[in-house]
């Protein structure tokens, strides 16, 4: 069985290798910068992940996982743009080292170029394998833009929120894992198993985010407790509190809104409370549960051998027990 | 012989046709908004009229020609961002009408709904189809960064300039002819015959339009003359003009750079008269007949019957004959 860091090595020099064809072509510098900040690759992997499945050899996946990673990356060139986010992994974002124009049309280059990569598809697969990833691409622009409506709106729901993540965020995880199904031979059948796998794991995936930016052990995170409360970020958590509480806590939460700085600590301790009392602390882990079990679920019925999904559970396993 | 109308028409019904099927999705009105704005519609026709040489039947190229108009509208919509423009063919431009992030998110959609479309080519010729897009998309992104770049350098020479309009305007006309050629089963001499059309034909438009701001009627251009003069836009005249004249007026030139609005005529006087000692407007004239003889002796070596070629011939003499 192969390791992840096995799947992560086999892309990283895939990206290298784009890299270096890029040259140095102005617009697409800043594409070779966003790639190579250090990530987890997740997309390309769970891609080669869900074709090694079927076939031992991935060598055909492997300009279509690329694809992922790269459109995956202009995404983000993107939104940073949008959210007006200064950092990106740590590092300044493409329109803070360069400008807001070069990062509008940078992504555009990036985004065509992740086209061409996923154009080296076997011929045979790839109308298949278009329609999965453009499907996908317009979903994650769908999401974005929810996601953007929802700073504005007073009136989220938890449901409207967790359509805001499948789309988002999953629907390129499960797209990623269609794509390799679709090119290593998978039955139809197989194919939507595992997209359905790559949703559900996805959405588990964004709400353990949730879930540590309010719960988890600080020091490992590595960012600051309640970042997301600080925000005001609708998150699963804050709308599940606005929804379940009374309406004093409603008040409370009000307040804080938008609070000054110097509020911060204060703010965090009473909306933490709040979350406390209403018991969300279980309810997100039940939530997650049921979605990890919903991926669970999927890939169990996918018809090889259950040994050949070890590594993928194992990924899944790791995925909601990460501490950051 | 069908008329360029017939063609208009058939591309008119089809972009009706898509804006219904883009429905109510929010992200998806700043596409039917602006691709429903009136336009010539070339490259789309170019593409039908293209496969007509070689095909009575043309039903097959309508979904990628479509998917041509798509893209050349996403880039319009992302361009008018960074130019900073507040009109498109005399209505608000997307990011005035919505807003800068609407514009970007919308854009990104616009140009995978352009996949979508292209898609639709016949399997067989998908991957031809699509390389020839994916080429050209990136050349035109490049095209309009050469272009911001030129804003800001005082060094443009002549040559620079034709090679950035090639990339930013005539390749996707090129593109359009090959890949109309490529669905109607064109040989790839003829394919390439085409695309030579088209990038000749495409830049002889694009020194027109550099010609009819200076020396147009102006009540049949319908917008300011000496409008490219007024912006200090590095036309073909200007850039000619700072290349060929003596100290003396490249003084004048350079003393205009950025002048108040107050000077507008006095500067266009003096640039002209510049452009007149200079006999820019037979330099630009022969140049342009240049391309359109290049454009012209490409479509001659085509192997088909010449009453074939009769309406991209007009085509071309229309082009040249616009007075706006």
């Amino acid at each position: 069985m192969h390791s992840i860091e096995y799947f992560q090595s086999i892309i990283q020099k895939k990206i290298d290798g784009f890299c270096r064809v890029n040259g140095d072509e102005e617009i697409l510098q800043p594409v070779k910068y966003i790639i190579q900040l250090p990530a987890k690759r997740m997309r390309p992997v769970l891609a080669l992940m869900s074709a090694n499945l079927f076939a031992d050899e991935v060598e055909k996946v492997i300009y279509p996982a690329l694809a992922l990673e790269v459109f995956h990356n202009f995404t983000l060139m993107h939104d940073d743009i949008m959210d007006n986010a200064p950092l990106r992994r740590g590092n300044a974002t493409v329109h803070e080292k360069w400008n807001t124009n070069t990062a509008i049309l940078s992504g555009d280059a990036m985004m065509i170029q992740a086209y061409q990569l996923m154009c080296k598809a076997p011929a045979h697969n790839l109308k298949d394998v278009l329609n999965v990833f453009s499907t996908t691409a317009l979903e994650v622009c769908i999401g974005q833009e929810r996601d953007m409506q929802f700073e504005k709106r007073n009136d989220v729901s938890v449901e409207e929120y967790m359509e805001m993540i499948r789309l988002k965020t999953s629907v390129l995880v499960a797209g990623a894992m269609k794509i390799g199904a679709i090119i290593a031979g998978a039955s139809e059948k197989d194919q939507d198993l595992l997209y359905k796998f790559g949703e559900n794991i996805g959405i588990a995936f964004q709400l353990w985010d949730d879930y540590l930016d309010a719960f988890g052990d600080q020091a490992k995170v590595g960012k600051q407790k309640g970042g997301d409360i600080i925000a005001d970020k609708k998150t699963f958590l804050l709308l599940q509190a606005i929804a379940l509480s009374n309406e004093e806590d409603k008040k409370i939460i009000e307040k804080y809104k938008g609070a000054s700085q110097t509020k911060n600590a204060e703010k965090v301790e009473a909306v933490m409370s709040i979350f406390e009392n209403l018991h969300l602390k279980d309810l997100l882990q039940t939530e997650m549960k049921s979605y990890y079990n919903a991926a669970m679920d999927a890939l169990k019925q996918v018809a090889v051998a259950p040994e050949r999904k070890l590594l993928l559970m194992q990924f899944a396993e790791g995925i909601m027990q990460r501490d950051r």
